[in-house]
Formats: structure tokens, sequence, C-alpha cells
């Protein structure tokens, strides 16, 4: 009865479940506080108190046909407008609110921009390790998504690979940054050559390449670390945000994506995005979660936290003699695995009740993923396990 | 830049944009309160207060991490199980959890079902007049809208036009009722004789043919009319459900898809359409709002207002001498053009600064939608308007 697009995403899909089956396995057989799941990357850090308060306020003070009514399909006005004057105050650009198109999270933005965007055939590059689900994105509207190969000395993009997979069906490249999943912020030099590339690309193939920039992660960086403002190294840039980190909103589904004025062709872009946003079914992001958002506009979660849980395991780690750059950015780390078939490594870690993803699931394979958006305790408690992995492949600690 | 899929759209849309504006120079022509604009489906009867009342004891009872967290793509599990055990109380069927997929609204329950069911070429049919976003959201997949032409004489379904435009193409039929723009319930007659044809034909052809009941309306009917379900009559039914206006939030986007046991590779469609949800960008339908209709699944909207506008405006047009079949559900009047060019009649109330939508936006002309979802007193003081325009075409009240 499906329809032969579905039908690899369900097939697929099966592996998936069969993971979260045995997290539930295992968690039934020996006790949910002996499992040690490190595979979901569900914030455990709660919403700033600011964000229920909020919520109750506006519930008590607002009328609730216009709270929980229609707006227009990008949103209200004067929360756009909030966003555009926060980010112009905290990052020095010049948005209004039309440039500012509230969307369900950041994966609903990215599939509005795609479907703006792509014709069917249309090329889309991404830097492996990626998200895999930027591939289904692309291919809803029947675009191609090609893999540029990681660079795992410092997963940096590849920009040498990256320069010569662009072709005249080229017409956008998906950036995540800080990146999932590898915690690496994109630095100036990054995106300046980045920018550099596509610019020259542009001109030889007399073509448009945007750049799609996936910032869920964006206020989640440590150290003291710029994660840079995208738009400000090249025009055709559109960001796709989401409040499901920033703010431990996942199931809230609230984002925005900025279109900004120097986009080519920007106010129809502009006006298409917004139709898209309609026409795919979302109609409007959620009213409510628009107007938490302009009161909360400059909270933030407890960042300390998850750096607090960056230390812990990144440390935890080097003492068993993992290998792993240290993650400036988002809450996951992107461990070498000790054998090249990073499967039969977390086959290992299993034995052990830890689970982690095999980084093939991330076109790196070689690699996994820890998720560090767990308890505090839950690390420190899975620390044994992970030695007791590391000693069976005779890894030195430090 | 953008894709020639959207092109179109963009182009039909500012249609639709410039009667947005037209009103809103009007309204600062004369004032808002002299204009009358019944063209919007935008509920002005307020949500029940134990919407708000159980939206301010979520957030004071519940874990934050939890309220606003990640769940399954179908939603949480105990929400779905309560509007299936809802669902089988009210109207004796027999659904479970696994039954219910929880969506942003009956707009993107209706993408996520035709995803999940469409394959390029394939056609879906609906009956005149109808929601022209239907044309939209089967284009998103490259399926193809056939149009059943309309019984203006009762606006139930022309079921021998439709019996003829059956195909070995045809995957499925979309219908909508209460209708918009009609008002029209479909009753157990028809929905039997429908269902009776459509079983006929899936013989014949040898294909599965799904009807996709898109019922954002089930809960306005007037006069204690029965809305029959739709899953009783025939097997291959979804039922794409809003609570839009049944609680009146349609700005928070939470809707529901039903798909029974009894539907063709049940099990595969629901998972397929699981996975729809989440590849299409909304992940999962708005967590607290998810909650809140857990807490308010008995709760309905004040339907006696609704309820008096309709009879205001009912007898207010009679006595116009307009003609018109009294609607027994929704918050629409689908009114007979007194000249052949509806848009002219649209034209000629615009004059008296009454805004109404023409029916070839339903691919019905010759009528005009008038939204009676607005103040009583709006009614009230369009009467006159309304009567000069009557006049003016000689028509004779009773």
């Amino acid at each position: 009865m499906i329809s032969e697009k579905m039908k690899p995403l369900v097939n697929n899909n099966s592996a998936i479940r069969a993971m979260f089956e045995e997290g539930k396995r295992l968690a039934a057989k020996y006790g949910a506080e002996n499992v040690y799941d490190f595979s979901l990357g569900n914030p455990n850090v709660p919403a700033p108190a600011e964000v229920n308060q909020a919520i109750i306020d506006l519930v008590k003070e607002e009328d609730p046909v216009f709270l929980h009514g229609y707006m227009s399909n990008a949103g209200y006005e004067d929360v756009r407008r909030t966003v555009a004057e926060s980010l112009n105050k905290r990052f020095g650009t010049h948005f209004h609110e039309n440039n500012i198109l509230m969307t369900v999270g950041a994966a609903s933005g990215l599939n509005v921009i795609l479907k703006t965007l792509l014709n069917p055939g249309d090329e889309v590059l991404t830097f492996a390790p990626y998200f895999v689900e930027y591939g289904n994105y692309v291919r809803n509207y029947d675009g191609i998504l090609e893999v540029v190969s990681p660079n795992t000395a410092t997963f940096q993009p590849n920009l040498a690979e990256f320069e010569k997979k662009i072709t005249s069906r080229t017409k956008a490249v998906i950036i995540n940054t800080p990146n999932n999943p590898t915690g690496v912020v994109y630095s100036a030099e990054t995106l300046t050559a980045m920018a550099d590339i596509l610019r020259r690309k542009q001109e030889e193939l007399g073509t448009d390449i945007a750049i799609i920039s996936d910032e869920p992660y964006r206020e989640l960086a440590y150290d003291g670390v710029e994660v840079p403002y995208v738009t400000k190294f090249y025009d055709n840039t559109v960001i796709c945000y989401s409040y499901s980190k920033s703010l431990s909103l996942p199931g809230e589904r609230i984002g925005y994506l900025v279109i900004p004025d120097e986009f080519k062709d920007s106010e129809e872009v502009f006006n298409a995005a917004v139709i898209a946003n309609r026409v795919n079914g979302c109609v409007n992001a959620p009213s409510l979660m628009q107007r938490v958002i302009m009161r909360c506009i400059d909270c933030k979660v407890n960042l300390e936290a998850y750096d607090r849980n960056r230390n812990l395991l990144y440390n935890g780690l080097m003492e068993c003699g993992y290998s792993c750059i240290k993650p400036q950015g988002a809450f996951y780390m992107f461990v070498k695995s000790p054998e090249p078939d990073e499967k039969a490594f977390c086959a290992r870690c299993k034995e052990e009740n830890i689970l982690v993803v095999p980084g093939s699931s991330f076109a790196c394979p070689g690699y996994v993923r820890i998720s560090y958006c767990v308890s505090y305790d839950q690390i420190a408690r899975s620390l044994p396990g992970f030695k007791r992995v590391a000693e069976s492949y005779g890894l030195c600690g430090k």
C-alpha cells in the first residue's frame, strides 16, 4: 500500500528501531540504572525557568483567540522583529522581520528551504560525518545529496574535495556547526575559505549556490569559543535555527529560518518559503511557543551542566586511552574506534551495557558517537565499563 | 532562485495576498469596525477555559524535560491511547494507540498520509467545492488531483460522476465533512453509497483506494445532526483530525491521524506514516499541546456562539432573498451569487465593505463563501449592506 519512495525508509528504519528495542531489552534485564544509553540527542538539561513562567504569564495575560490563533504563515510579525533585533545585537547583522520565518523546528526549516530551492536532480553537498536525515530531506524534493568525505585530522570540512564536487547541478551545501556528531565548530578561516570557493564556482559556472546552515547547536559552545555567523561570510546563506537545544524545547518544534536581504532574489525566496511552510502542512510555527520565544529571547539553558559532562567524559575516555578531538560545541563526542570495524566496537560496548552509535550512521565509519546530554551520574558510572572495553583492546591509558 | 514547482504557487498566492491587502486598505480608510470581513476561517470563539488551565497545571506539575522533550515520532503513547479510547467510547470503534498518530494539525496529517501513499502520477479524487490546498498537498508528492463537479442541488457528493472518474491510477479520495465551504454534512446514505462504489471499483480494478477524511469541523454540527464516523463505512479509511476548530487552537498545530487495523497493510502504513511525519521535518506534534489534549479530551468550544451566528446570518440572508442551503456544520455559508459571475458579486459586496470569497477559489463558480466565525455584532451590522446589495440585484426578500 505504501509508496515506492517510503519503502527504503521503512526498511532502513528497522535498524534504528532494533537499537531502541535493544536498549529497552537491556534496561528490563539489568535495570535502567545499569544501562548507559549514549545513543540519543535528547537534552537532559531542563528549559530555563523563564520559559515556564512565560507560558503561565501568556496564558493569564493574553486573549486566547490571539494566543492560540492563526497568524501570518511566516509567524507573528513582532516575534520575527524581536528575533531579528536580537541577532543584530549579537552579531552586528541588519536583519528585519521579513528576513525571519518562524518554523516547526530546524528540521522543518530545512525542509521548507529545500522545497523552496530544489528542482529534481539538483545536487546538495554536505560534509561527512553528517546527520543522516539530510539525505531524506533532500530526497523529499528529488534532490541528490553528495557527500564530501571526512577530514578525520580535524573534522573541519575537506574543502579541496568540496571544490572538486561542485558541479553545474549544485544548488546548495548544508553545513552544521557546532557539528553533530563531532562537536567541532567551523572556524572563521574555514568559512572564509568555503565562501571563496563558492563565489569562485558561482562565477565560473554561472550558477547560484546556497549555504544552508543548520544551527540547532549554535548556543552550545564551550571554552569561550566563538561560533561565527555564516551570513557574514557569504551572501547566499540561509540559517536554520532551532530552540530544541538552546532552550531545551525539542518536543515543542520551534525554530526559524533567516533569509537575508543579500540572498539572491531574497524577497521572492522569502515569499516562496512562507508558502512552502504553508503547503507542506505546517501552516505556521506553534503560536504559544512563538510568543514564549519573544519573552525569552535572551534566555539560555544551563550550559555548565553540559560542560561538566563534557569534561568528565572526555577526561575519562582519555585516561582509558581512547582517541577523540575534544568537542568545542554541541553535546556529542566522536571517538575513534579501537578497531577498524566500529560496529564491532559498539557490540563490545554493549556487553558493558553501554550504547553508542556507529559512525557509519553518519557516513564516517571507524568512529562512534557518544551523546553526553545525559546525567553526570550516568557518565561517571559508565567509565569503568569504558575502561574494561579499552583494556580488552590493549589501549594505553595516560 | 526558486524551484519550478514553487513558481506557480508564488504567482497564484498574489491573488490571496491582494485580497488581504484590500481588507487592510478598507479598514484603514473606513475604520476596522466598518469593514465586514467574512473571508477567513479563523475561529473567534476562544478555547475552552480548561485548555488554559491544563497548560498552567502541566507547567507546574510536570518535569520540563518530559513536558517539552522528544517522544516517539508518533506522539506520546498515553496521549494516543486516550484519543483512541475517546473515539471508541463516542463511535463504538475499537482503536488502540497504534492506530493514532499525533500530527502538526490536519494539514500536516494530510501531507503525512499523502506522502505515505502516493507514487508520482497517482490520482486523488475530491468533490467540488473543495479546500484549494488539497491540490497543493497532492502535488507535493507528484500526484494528480481529479475534481468531481459539484451537485449544487444538495452539495452532497456527485457519486455518479465519482464512479466514472475512478481509474486504475486512483489511489485515494479526499472527503471533508462537515464541509468547507458548504457546511453540508455527508449523510450515512452518502457514505454507504460511496463505500459501495469504492469496494466495487477496488474489486473490478484490482487496486486499493483509500478514503482520506479531512475532519477539522467534526465537532461543529448543529440541530443535533449526527456526523457519521467514516471508518465504520469503509475499511481503507484514514481520518485526518484537527483541534484547530474543535478546541479553537488553530495556531498551535495539533491534530492526529487515525489509521485503523482494517486499513490495507495497516501496520506498515502506520509505520511509514510515522517516518513520513519525521522526515517531512515535523518530527512530532508539539509536546505540550499533546499533553493538553490528553487532559482536555472531553472539552468542547462554545458551539452555541457559532449556532447563533449561523441563524442570524442565514435568516438575514433569506430575508434579503439570497439563496443558500442552510449549513448543518462547520462555520461557513455557501451562498448562490445573484449573477453568474460571482466575482462581480464579490466586487459589489466590497462596495459595502463586505468581504466574501468567490466560489471559484473552491472550484465552484457561481457561489460565494461567507465565514461566520466572526462576532455576532459584525454579522448584525453587515446585514443592511447585504440587503442593499440584494436590492441592487432585484432579489425578493420574504
